[in-house]
């Protein structure tokens, strides 16, 4: 019943990217070589893009900064999200690999409770290669797991299981609060380690952190826009929401699924609460107009492929979240530009050729 | 945002039953006793009623046999199952108390992974008292245990919870599965101790276990029945699946939670899985039409009690299940009885006092 869990797990190298938004020096890859130094690395640098960012020695990268995105994306260059780690999507859209791993620069390798450094990418590999079970929960988590099944009582039917789209990770240390509750509990911490992943229930909404995140990007990437945030925009610090409720929205109605758990990353430092909050407050209370509408949101028969769903949802977003606030508007257009510029530059022929010669 | 995380669990010594179905003496309380002693246990006696029961000195209980079960209940008692662990439930409907918790008898004491004995009964309690989040997947699990909050992007309008009526916990050892995965797996045994408690979110159905179940009697009492099982009936094993579906439809209509997770306890040894299969295989084929019933029942705005939930339910059941196979109609019957039973025991004056003068 639980076929995958006995299989060991392939490493992918040549299948997955690892994407970082990133400001600054990459330093923090140096704890990270023994994991990812097999790997690709897509960097995107946020800011000036004039700053010279340093990787260190060793690993296999590309790098790309606002001139660079500008240049391949012309005027659609407009749907990446500036001086926001949102910028982070750019790195989706130019891999070619079925499978991205996300990460912040400010995440360090965690330890397992015997204290063994945990492998984050294995684990979310091994998420993303098993089924997940959205459709009715499983009481000992994650069935395909080592030593874990279905429990009595489950349908056999729906023992198969689906395809995993995304594997959304957890963090040590420093939790991913809001600013008013890194007000109120300044030095709470997160020491508790659960040792579960599962399956996010269909119908049911989850707050998405882009910290430590895989999805499979040949299944849902063109659903994984951060929309507009930061430098011009309203709001910050809802990139990874907004691209968690859109997605999630959509493998409910495409029939995949989405897991939660395993693995943990160290979160070293705390964002600085009162910069958070300025970032966050319009969407504090927008988000309790966002999470009905998302709750609600239904897509046709008609939506059969990620780019069809996405569409659909940017006039549901234009029509029903343009009346609480225009920046919904324009963040519906930049939905649609975002999938135009997925599909000039992933044509659905499998060619990889960049459209207009403007290659890198 | 976490309030009730500070304040100590009151033990609720007046105010919660422990109901035991047993065939066997009830050595197993010895190691318990630390724990369960300050409690009043009900233990329904299941099987040939002339046998005696040991109950280890020094608890206070009081012993219902099937003998007592027909006198108290009259020509009711044809709701209460014979021969099964499913006559568990007349325990919930002779009790006066707010609380419930009901377990095995060979389930024993287990040990959390520093060691230490887990009070089952505390944690149950703990879950109980905190509020249930069905509306928003938590990441980082129950937000109200210690160290635990609500993280970036969980709308603040929803953070204050529901009423909890249900709390699973969960099995170290033998892991709660159905014959053919008993059958399949052997020697797997569940040595994963997942230090989390969650809500199962609205309009997620799951297998109840009935081994180590905690609720709200007050709340949700007239709701967990176990149905006719066992003895004169064509299936067993699905008492505590039959009660948990009616349960969640029941508790997601009139917005209450439904926690899973901590507490575990030991489960000291596998059931015959011959056995099993024999009670087992029409609920396991039968179960494939009851899942989609149950994920698309709905009760009308009507259904403002427990009692009137139930009672529609039933009348679906019959109407649906019913073409299924001539058992779902003799057990929405049984519902219906049920009820009338709950409500004679428990008046809704508030009233102790039995009808018809069948006092014990």
């Amino acid at each position: 019943m639980a076929q995958t869990s006995a299989s060991p797990t392939p490493l992918l190298k040549d299948e997955l990217d690892i994407v970082i938004p990133t400001i600054r020096n990459l330093d923090f890859l140096e704890m990270w070589r023994p994991f990812f130094q097999p790997y690709h690395l897509i960097i995107v640098q946020d800011g000036d893009p004039s700053k010279i960012i340093n990787v260190p020695e060793g690993f296999d990268y590309e790098l790309y900064n606002r001139n660079d995105i500008n240049r391949i994306l012309g005027p659609k260059a407009s749907c990446i999200s500036f001086k926001d780690s949102a910028c982070r999507c750019f790195g989706y859209m130019v891999s070619k690999k079925k499978y991205i791993f996300t990460i912040d620069d400010d995440c360090f390798v965690a330890k397992d409770p015997s204290g063994k450094d945990i492998n984050a990418l294995e684990q979310h590999i091994k998420n993303l290669l098993s089924p997940s079970t959205p459709f009715f929960f499983n009481t000992l988590y994650d069935p395909y797991r080592d030593g874990a099944d279905f429990v009595r009582g489950y349908p056999f039917s729906l023992r198969e299981g689906v395809p995993t789209a995304v594997s959304h990770g957890l963090w040590l240390n420093i939790p991913d609060y809001d600013a008013p509750t890194q007000l109120v509990k300044p030095l709470e911490r997160n020491s508790r380690f659960v040792d579960a992943v599962m399956t996010i229930p269909k119908g049911t909404l989850f707050p998405m952190c882009g910290m430590n995140l895989g999805f499979n990007r040949e299944l849902i990437g063109p659903a994984m826009y951060f929309g507009l945030m930061g430098d011009g925009q309203p709001i910050g610090r809802y990139d990874d929401m907004w691209a968690g409720w859109c997605m999630k929205v959509i493998c409910d109605h495409l029939g995949w699924g989405v897991k939660t758990g395993l693995p943990y990353i160290w979160h070293s430092k705390a964002s600085n609460p009162f910069v958070n909050l300025k970032k966050e407050y319009k969407g504090i209370y927008w988000q309790e107009e966002l999470i009905p509408f998302f709750q609600a949101a239904t897509l046709s028969k008609d939506c059969t492929t990620v780019q069809k769903c996405y569409l659909e949802l940017s006039k549901q977003v234009k029509a029903k979240l343009g009346k609480v606030d225009d920046y919904f508007i324009k963040l519906a257009d930049a939905m649609v530009t975002w999938i135009e510029a997925w599909d000039e530059l992933n044509p659905p022929t499998g060619s990889a050729e960049l459209p207009n010669g403007k290659g890198k």
